[in-house]
């Protein structure tokens, strides 16, 4: 995997610039849509395609519960199970096991866990879930670490960037020695929760590594506004420049605004999905909720701005009309439109930047999602 | 609205024709996918174009529940609301009004009930469900009539054939009196339930007036299979040659079988949508159900036979994965692939009367759907 800067603002650390995998070029900043199970909730993969999407998450640690290692081995890997021949980036199971499983026992060398599904046993190291990201084939595979929970005391938070440290090293090594480099990257997670010291700490020692890529872990998990843009700003400054980074799980358009404005590259999140099946739209107006009884009768598109095939096709009065009536069609076509959004609003930042576009473009989201 | 037939069965009553309306032909056999609330369940209607289909079916009783008569006129017809510029044949409700509603008072000029949804009291007589009908657009119309339920005495079978042919009487009037009666056609309904002599007395009274089509109603509704061809053959005997005759609700391939030897042009159905819903998939060898333990790693397409979309790009092992882990995209992609079935099935068929294939292709599709 190679990286380049094609292209910086002058007023903010914000970049545009080129991530080239084996299985083709992402330009960043870039958003990745969410397939958790191989799947991106209530859309088809050829539609991603057709947005036009040059890169997907999903997640080693749903994968791993179902279908599991021996269908995905036998499968060829993900991109063959789900028919999708782009890049795709795995989270490695951390973030889940500490937010979904049950029974969790921390160990140096690992963590055991109980499955949510069925409250089968599980332990992940650093190793066994690299031994799964490679069945699954990742582009870009995400180390094991220590994701703490909002609020945490700081001692508790220094522990988990010891442990996420000491994982990463372990992780490291192990990718060198025995993956093919080249097609299945490694990148190492920065935590330290609302903590600058600990975060600036994480960063520095990660960094004596030779990561292709860095990403920012814990944030955006309930801590305020100001925490949130402080803390990507500290972390951001010690993550080297010729190396993509990647804020994990983020977010909402003004997030991804602030992050970007320090240097963040990618993103992923659900959050475009997910509200899209509650009936909330992104618009170039900031969020519309499609439930209201005002668009009874509005038979404008969504977003008159928008060119996506929802809002050329469908009237804001007919998305209500089957979102009331519970029509699968009303979650296609919403989710549709929220990741079209998300797209076009990423292409919009990423040709601002460098045009010196950009401050009037951050100016003009944030003025559209403030309002909203 | 006109009909021709364009060829025969040698050995049964099976034909092929073509409906054309003022917006398209239409080739017959043929199935039309039901949008009950001005969508198809789990499918976007670009969907239902790219499959091929000609004709959709729309309910009366649900469109004028929601999103009701007043946002339809606004929206200009079902058609603009729905964004689906073919033709569109829309229920009466008088099954609905039957099935679905609660404390029906039936009077000789119409039935009063209530909402199913907010249980508020309504009207249906000939005239307003045509006045409905009118609003919607619909290219084809169907009369009020009285279903009975099965099983239902002889006494109450003939009382509601009485009415179904006085209903059918005053629909017609009212609509060679007010209506363009070239772009919207209007099919009278054939009922009698499983008693045969009923079933020819209603055909008989109803043929006497000159609608452009005929609908066979109430079967298919928990009968024998054998009272079902019997009532169909019975029925079908006494409908005009020259016009288009409609099976509504109907159904399996086998009992759609039937009822094209018979001479049934149309068909309607929400089985093919609802079971793939619930994993059930056909396939060039019968029902296959995706949840079964041994599709888990079994990479082969759903049917090997079928060039759909789905089938050329997903395997067994991944469409059951998607269906157990709960996405979505399993309701879409199992509803894609069988209205696929459907209308390659019902191609199969039409290309096969009339070039002396139809027995073998018949003989075919039994032998599928009897062995599964």
């Amino acid at each position: 995997m190679e990286f380049r800067v094609l292209g910086r603002d002058a007023l903010t650390n914000a970049r545009r610039g080129e991530l080239i995998t084996s299985r083709g070029a992402v330009l960043t900043p870039v958003f990745m849509p969410v397939a958790t199970r191989a799947a991106v909730r209530a859309l088809g993969i050829r539609d991603i395609r057709e947005i036009g999407f040059d890169i997907i998450l999903s997640n080693t640690y749903h994968l791993y519960m179902r279908p599991g290692v021996g269908v995905l081995k036998k499968a060829g890997g993900l991109h063959r199970f789900m028919s999708y021949d782009r890049p795709i980036l795995t989270d490695s199971g951390g973030f889940q096991v500490f937010s979904l499983s049950s029974l969790r026992k921390l160990y140096d060398h690992g963590v055991e866990f109980r499955s949510h599904i069925d409250g089968s046993r599980h332990l992940f190291t650093p190793r066994t879930v690299l031994d799964i990201q490679r069945v699954i084939g990742s582009d870009i595979m995400m180390v094991l670490d220590h994701c703490a929970e909002y609020p945490v005391p700081e001692e508790e938070a220094r522990s988990a960037v010891e442990r996420t440290v000491d994982w990463a090293r372990e992780s490291y090594d192990y990718w060198r020695a025995g993956f093919d480099t080249e097609k299945q990257a490694l990148f190492a997670i920065v935590q330290g929760s609302v903590y600058g010291g600990l975060r600036v700490e994480c960063a520095e020692r990660l960094c004596e590594m030779d990561f292709p890529g860095f990403a920012v872990g814990g944030l955006s998990v309930g801590e305020p506004k100001e925490l949130y843009r402080e803390m990507t700003a500290v972390t951001l400054a010690r993550l080297p420049d010729n190396k993509p980074r990647y804020m994990m799980g983020v977010g909402s358009p003004l997030e991804i605004l602030d992050a970007i404005e320090c240097g963040v590259d990618m993103f992923d999140c659900v959050m475009p999905t997910r509200i899209a099946r509650n009936g909330t739209l992104y618009t170039s107006e900031g969020r519309l909720n499609i439930k209201a009884a005002r668009y009874e009768d509005d038979f404008a598109p969504l977003d008159p701005l928008c060119s996506c095939y929802v809002c050329k096709n469908f009237s804001r009065a007919y998305l209500r009309h089957i979102y009331r009536a519970g029509e699968i069609a009303a979650l296609i076509y919403n989710t549709y439109h929220n990741l079209y959004f998300m797209k076009n609003f990423m292409d919009e930042i990423q040709s601002s930047i460098g045009s010196g576009g950009f401050p009037e473009t951050a100016r003009k989201w944030r003025a559209a999602f403030n309002r909203s």
